[in-house]
C-alpha cells in the first residue's frame, strides 16, 4: 500500500500523526470531552501569548485588505467565543462507537457495522485562525488526529494556537502529534501534503475554486471538495411575489459573503413585469447591484440606472460573494433548469412556486447538494440543518454531500464474530 | 467547476454519459427492472454473436496463460449464468428514492435526505467479460450511467456485449449512451478517463495494486480503491486448535485466488508446538506451501522439507493468491497487531481466541474494513454479508468500506421545503 515517496519532507510528520491517531481512536467519549474542556480553558488562560503572536501576523499584513485583516484579527472577546465553540462541540453526542446496523447471518456469523474515527484528517484553509481551533475540536471529538495547513498570513497565530492545543493534549496524557500544523509558508509543502496518502485518510480543502481544483488534480488522498456556491433561485409564474421578495432579500442580503447566498435569479417571463420593478425597489435599499439580461432590462425602466447594469455572460459563473445579483428572465421551467445545469456548482438551488408539479420536477431534476422549495438557499448550513457542527459543505457526491457534521469525520468497520465459523 | 481539459479525447463520450444519466435517474424501479429483464433475455437470445466475438479474443490470447484464457472464455452455459445474475440484480430492492432521515426544524423548514443515483460511474477492470455485464446491471439498477474500460484482451467480447446492452436500452426507449465502453486498447485513454471529472462522479478500479496506485495518483475523479487483500489470521494462545485448523483451511484453501483468502498466519508462541505440526499435516493434503519464519521453522521438523520453506521478508507484503501461506510465531498479541499494522492492506483480519479481552482488543485496534473473531476471512463478500450484490470491496475509508452493495452506487440530496421560509 505504501507509496515510495521516500523523500516526502512531511514523512515523519505524517507517521507521527498516524501513530497518534491510534491513541485517539481508543479514547472514551468522556476522555475526549475532558480534553476539549482542558483545551477551551487553556485558550482563555493563555490568551496573552496567542494575542501577541496574532499581533505579529497583523503587523505583517499591514498592507493587505481590510477584510483579510479582519478575518485574521483575534482579541480577548473573539478568543472567548472560540473557546465557547470548543465547549459547544464538547456538548455534542459522540458518534464514535455507534452500531449502524447488523444481523445474525445464516452462516452463523454475527455481523455489525461500528462507527470508528477516520484516522488522520488533513485540512488546508484560508487565513482564519479560528478555523485552526474549530477543525481541531471537531477532529478531537471524533477521535481523529489532524494535520493543519492554514493560510500563510496566520503562521504566528497558528503556531501559538497549536502550542496551546499540544499542551492540552500533553496535560491529558495524550500524544501532542494528534494535532500538528505545517507553519512553514513553503508552498511545496502543500504538494508534499497532497502526496501523504500513506498516512492521511481524508483531505478537506477550505478556500477558493483554485485550491479545490489543485486538490482534485494533485491529491492522492481522498479529498472532499466543495464550498463554492453559485446558487440560484427560480421565481415560478405561480410564486407568491410578496413572500418571494422576502426570500430573495434573505438569500442575497443577509450574508452575501456566504457560499449559500444566491447569485442568480431566474424569473419566469409571465411574472417579470410584476416582480422585477419591486425586486429593484427592495434590493436598492441595501445598495445591491442587479446584473440584468436583455430580457430583464426593459422591466426596470431607466430610473435606477446606477444599480441596474447589463449582465456579462461570464457573470453567470461568478460566485459574487457581494451584494451583486444576476437577474435573468426564463421562458419556462425547462429553460431555468438548463441554466442551473450549465452554471450551478451543485451547492444549493431553490424554486419559489405554488405549483406542486413544478416543485416536484425541480426537486427531482436539480442535481445539487441541497434543493429547496419555497425556502432560502441560506439554510444550507450544519447548524441550520440540525447537525450541531459543520466541518465543511461538500458539493461532491461521495462520502458526504452538503453540510458535513461530525459523522463525516468517521467511517465504519465491519465486525464479524462466531464460533469458528467457516464459509460454506 | 469544469476543467479546461478541452482536448480530452473522451469529452464527447463523457458528455453523452452525463446527459444519459439524467434520463436514467428519473426512472421508476419498475422501469429499471423491465430494462434488466430485457437485457437478460437479449444476452441469451443473442448468444451466437457474443460467443463469436469471444472466440476472436480467445484466438488472440492463444499464447497467454491458462488462467487468463479461462477468465476470458464464454460459452452458452456461462452466458446463461451471466443472464441469471442480471435477473438476480433485478430482484433486489431499489435503494433509490429511500428517505434516509428528516425532520421539521424550528425554522419551519421541512428537511429530508433522499437517496439518489450518483450520476456517472466509471469502471476499469481486468480481462473478464462477465464484469462488463455485472457492473452494467448494478449501475442500471441504481439509475446510473456507466463508462466501462475492460482489459485489452476482451475488446471483441466487450464490444459485442455492449452492443447487446445498448440495444436493450434502445428497445426500452432509453439512451444507449447510458452504457458505453472504451474498447480501444490505447492506454492513453485511461489517463483521459481519469481526467474526466467534469462528467464522471465515481471511479471504481478492479485489478492489481499497480492500477489502484495509478488511479490514486492520477485520477481527478473520486476513486474507490480496494480489492488488495494481504489478510491475516492470529491464532491466540487460548484458541481451540481443532476448530482453528478448520478456519485456517477454509481461509486459505477454499479459494486461494480471492482477495479475502488468508496470506499470513500469526501463531502465539505458547501454542506453536501444539498447532504448527498439525497445521502442516492438514495443509499438506492440499499441497500448500508454508513460508515459515525462523521461530516457526523448528516446530515443523524436517519431515516435510518440500512444503515448508523459510519465509523471505518480502513475502509478508505479498498477496499470494495461491496455496502459499506465511507462518510466523508471535510472542504476544501486541507483536501480532504490530505485524498486521505493517503488512496489512486494511482488508480482512481475524483472530481465533477464547479470551474475550483479547478479542475485544483485536476488534478495537485493528484498522481494517472487516475484523473477525473466530470466523474465516473468506466472509468478506457482498453476498455473504447479505448485501445481495457486490460492486467492489473498498479498503479505503471514505464513502464505503468493505463490500459495497447497491447503496454504494448512490448518494443523497438534501430536500428542504417550507412556506417561503427565511433564515433568521
Amino acid at each position: 500500500m505504501a507509496d515510495n515517496d521516500d523523500r516526502n519532507p512531511l514523512e515523519s510528520l505524517g507517521k507521527a500523526a498516524k501513530d497518534a491517531s491510534r491513541a485517539m481512536a481508543g479514547l472514551s467519549a468522556a476522555a475526549k470531552n475532558d480534553l476539549l474542556l482542558t483545551l477551551a480553558d487553556a485558550l482563555e488562560s493563555r490568551a496573552d501569548g496567542i494575542l501577541q503572536a496574532n499581533r505579529l501576523d497583523l503587523e505583517a499584513a499591514a498592507g493587505m485588505s481590510e477584510s483579510l485583516r479582519d478575518r485574521l484579527a483575534l482579541n480577548e472577546e473573539r478568543l472567548a467565543a472560540i473557546a465557547e465553540d470548543v465547549r459547544a462541540v464538547r456538548a455534542l453526542p459522540d458518534p464514535v462507537g455507534e452500531v449502524l446496523d447488523g444481523r445474525l447471518l445464516d452462516s452463523g456469523l454475527s455481523l455489525m457495522r461500528r462507527r470508528v474515527p477516520l484516522g488522520v484528517v488533513a485540512a488546508i484553509y484560508e487565513a482564519r485562525p479560528n478555523v485552526t481551533v474549530d477543525v481541531t475540536a471537531l477532529c478531537l471529538k471524533t477521535g481523529n488526529a489532524v494535520i493543519l495547513r492554514g493560510g500563510k498570513e496566520t503562521v504566528h497565530s497558528n503556531a501559538a494556537l497549536v502550542k496551546v492545543i499540544q499542551s492540552a493534549l500533553e496535560d491529558s496524557g495524550l500524544p501532542p502529534a494528534a494535532v500538528q500544523a505545517i507553519v512553514s509558508t513553503d508552498r511545496a509543502l502543500v504538494t508534499a501534503l497532497l502526496h501523504l496518502d500513506a498516512y492521511v485518510d481524508m483531505l478537506i480543502p477550505r478556500g477558493g475554486a483554485g485550491l479545490h481544483r489543485r486538490c482534485r488534480e494533485e491529491s492522492r488522498i481522498p479529498v472532499i471538495t466543495g464550498g463554492i456556491g453559485v446558487c440560484h433561485i427560480v421565481v415560478g409564474k405561480s410564486a407568491n411575489l410578496d413572500k418571494a421578495l422576502d426570500v430573495v432579500e434573505n438569500a442575497k442580503i443577509q450574508r452575501p459573503s456566504a457560499c449559500n447566498a444566491v447569485e442568480t435569479l431566474l424569473v419566469h417571463e409571465d411574472v417579470a413585469a410584476a416582480f422585477l420593478p419591486r425586486l429593484a425597489e427592495r434590493l436598492q435599499r441595501f445598495n445591491a447591484v442587479l446584473h440584468a439580461d436583455e430580457r430583464a432590462l426593459p422591466f426596470f425602466g431607466t430610473t435606477l440606472a446606477g444599480t441596474i447594469v447589463p449582465v456579462n455572460p461570464g457573470d453567470y459563473d461568478k460566485e459574487w460573494l457581494t451584494r451583486d445579483l444576476n437577474v435573468r428572465v426564463a421562458g419556462s421551467l425547462s429553460e431555468a433548469l438548463e441554466h442551473i445545469r450549465r452554471h450551478g456548482t451543485a451547492h444549493s438551488e431553490a424554486i419559489l412556486t405554488e405549483d406542486m408539479a413544478e416543485a416536484d420536477r425541480f426537486v427531482r431534476e436539480v442535481d445539487a447538494a441541497a434543493v429547496f422549495v419555497n425556502a432560502s438557499t441560506r439554510f444550507t448550513d450544519g447548524g441550520q440543518f440540525g447537525l450541531g457542527a459543520e466541518v465543511a459543505i461538500s458539493t461532491q457526491k461521495l462520502h458526504a454531500r452538503g453540510p458535513m457534521g461530525l459523522d463525516a469525520l468517521t467511517t465504519y468497520k465491519w465486525i464479524g464474530t462466531g464460533d469458528y465459523v467457516i464459509r460454506a
